[in-house]
């Protein structure tokens, strides 16, 4: 991997990357178990595997110092009454933040820590966001078109998935008449 | 400071943010000894002690794993040929990362490594620029508006401008009537 400088432009219509190491694509099935609707779930993975979100990473070593960037892509979309989601993570190193500046799209950042404190920020074009050390972060589509930010975040963060596979997130984002609403998760459980 | 997460917004006509921590203001009168033409610096200086740059900052704790982000505008003017731009800087801990997203405005970023390498990179509405651990960086406005970008560092990374005041940066960007050109700084001087 190169120790020059590099630059990778971002498109203005639609906020992709012109070159990237990696191009991650999340189906509805690699999110078994996430969504509160269980059976409007299995519902629509019998129609369609669809496609998510799709993340681009521009990819640095994973030591102190460097970071790591790229794009996120949420497509927009429902399972049942709940917005199409990203897995959501805590960073490995858990004292790592990660910030966010929001390119298109609308949608709903659904945070919280160890301690069991919740945070929601709101995507908006031209919006920065912070998630400071400690934050797990998910991030909710609730417009009709795709949600676009570029991340940038520490390159020895890492991810840990699996405590939110396990626990599921305090909050959830669903689909109302008014708008999108925040509630809580009836199905979160603490990690055992 | 809270350690809860937190958003701002860039203005989309000029890229300024919502709000900030600092805001640095730097004058023709702190760039002493660091333009190629003395004579038109001291000229220009005796007319007026103009802004040259302003950093917003986003302030967070000095610790690893934390980022500082903001914005910086470099405001369009040259000292002789020579175009405004930053004073330029390494980062005290070396071995920290910095990522740029240009919003508006054109310029280059000049960047040297502690071993000579050298490099350039074009700013240009939309692009990423990757700037690696040990390389210091410059920005230089050479166009006619104000170049505005994002940027994102390590907390933990400070700033080491003295390096750079002692020595100099080993190309300079100068005007000429077929664009910027990059030369060789002929007053580049190893640190003593």
């Amino acid at each position: 991997m190169t120790n020059r400088p590099f630059n990778y432009d971002l498109d203005p219509s639609t906020g992709l990357p012109s070159r990237y190491d990696h191009h991650t694509l999340r189906k509805l099935s690699s999110m078994a178990g996430q969504f509160f609707d269980q059976a409007a779930y299995q519902q629509l993975l019998e129609q369609e595997d669809v496609v998510l979100y799709e993340v681009y990473e521009l990819s640095r070593p994973a030591v102190s110092g460097e970071l790591i960037s790229g794009i996120s892509v949420i497509h927009p979309g429902r399972v049942g009454d709940e917005f199409f989601m990203t897995k959501g993570h805590f960073h490995a190193l858990l004292e790592t933040a990660e910030v966010y500046v929001v390119l298109h799209g609308q949608g709903m950042m659904v945070m919280e820590n160890p301690e069991g404190d919740c945070s929601v920020e709101t995507y908006q074009p031209g919006r920065v966001i912070y998630v400071p050390p400690r934050w797990a972060h998910r991030s909710v589509n609730t417009g009709p078109d795709d949600l676009v930010f570029f991340w940038v975040y520490p390159a020895n963060a890492g991810h840990d998935y699996g405590t939110i596979e396990r626990q599921g997130f305090h909050k959830l984002v669903i689909a109302s008449t008014s708008g999108p609403q925040i509630l809580d998760n009836p199905r979160w459980k603490p990690a055992s």
